[in-house]
């Protein structure tokens, strides 16, 4: 691989071009692409132009840069969490339809919750995930939920960890956190008011498959005293969804005839 | 860039190798990946390595290669679609739920429909679109409401290029196409019957943002007398969008506040 005077390849320094961009910054500056990517200004444009001229980026008419939707394409049509998030949509629906309140589901990767989609009313109460973001597993309702059915190598990694404060609700010692995953396990489901922010209270289930629990679904709800009442319907949606997956074929394990050809 | 013997560069290389995963082909081996992408197979071994060190690409079990999630999360996090999609999502949901059939969501990419959102029942009529794979415009709903609405030097483009056909009804002939975009202006939908496949009809309406058609929904239902109806439903949904992205502040034109926040 061809590498920059500071030895990194190419492949990086694309990576940290895109990296640059969040679900808070999604049309940038050349200049701030630069200082986010933290590459020299020049390697910065030479890169722009040739991800531009595959559709990994895009440029407006303010020549500012953004992903391009050729970039989201190719991630996006084998993405590893399309199945998961095209079965988990339609209980979603069913559940926002129902709750009026936002949903979403959340993965575990790299020790962080990766919400992988999320269905939101305007105007419902304070939430601060988006799709494609991430929050700390400690302080979350999914990632309670993920982390109380981790693999012990993970769970133990989070828990000796540094483990992130939003409000003084937030879980953030060690001990706490052991005794609240335990009770998580036992009761079913992950129940934080207040955790991230004062007015909200998160619920979250997990999602099984084939025996493992793959995702964590859960809902934003006003942090009152009708806020518990949500864990039942959210529990139903939730083994609603582990019914589908499970009894779905696995797209890993070979690919499923095309339904619409039978071939 | 540093380029291989045959001139292409490594973003080249990567995009290559990023386009030989599909919808039907999510996993593959390591020389499938090599041929599909056209690479000797000791070059697409080393940039599979490094793609996969940045998680852009995945090894399963087996030591097959998949698309990672971080590469999903990368696209996804700043997608252009991420807005329309989010917001599409609620009014497909509400149309799906009162109808009861495949609704989906396209958008005009390089000639083609790009498919960026899908809602599906199990055992609905055949549809043969993913999310984030594409169908011929001549030959969808989806596709001639785009057309229909698309720059005179698209459309023109389109009409004048390989019209695709999946049966005796798609409209394969330029002067059949003008006279249906004509309609299909004029009506306010496309009507589909058996255009892709005989048992099913497609329907499409515009969705509009700030007087630009910038999408089209859709609905896949029986090739039956009662497909027409569906039209109404359809209309009042793509109205309900319409009105949702007239109304929300363009992300392209600056930062929204941070709705958690307030910052």
């Amino acid at each position: 691989m061809a590498r920059s005077p500071a030895g990194e390849s190419v492949i990086t320094r694309a990576v940290r071009i895109l990296a640059a961009f969040d679900p808070d910054a999604t049309v940038l500056s050349l200049s701030e692409v630069s200082r986010r990517a933290g590459l020299p200004l020049a390697t910065t444009a030479r890169m722009v132009a040739e991800m531009t001229r595959h559709g990994l980026l895009a440029r407006d008419d303010q020549r500012r840069v953004l992903i391009g939707t050729r970039m989201w394409e190719l991630a996006e049509r084998a993405s590893p969490v399309k199945d998961l998030r095209e079965a988990a949509l339609q209980h979603m629906g069913d559940l926002h339809s129902v709750v009026g309140h936002s949903t979403q589901l959340g993965v575990l990767e790299d020790d962080e919750v990766l919400f992988v989609e999320r269905l939101t009313t305007p105007g419902s109460v304070v939430n601060i995930t988006k799709i494609a973001g991430r929050l700390p597993p400690n302080a979350s309702s999914a990632g309670l939920v993920l982390l109380a059915h981790a693999p012990e190598g993970t769970r133990e990694r989070v828990l000796r960890g540094a483990l992130a404060s939003f409000t003084p609700h937030t879980i953030t010692r060690e001990r706490d956190l052991r005794v609240e995953l335990a009770e998580v396990r036992h009761r079913g489901f992950a129940f934080c008011r207040g955790h991230i922010h004062p007015d909200a209270a998160g619920i979250a289930v997990p999602v099984w498959r084939d025996g493992q629990v793959i995702a964590a679904m859960g809902l934003i709800v006003p942090n009152d005293d009708e806020a518990w009442s949500y864990s039942r319907p959210l529990m139903l949606a939730g083994l609603a969804l582990s019914r589908t997956l499970s009894s779905a074929p696995d797209p890993k394990k070979g690919q499923e005839p095309d339904r619409a050809t039978g071939k």
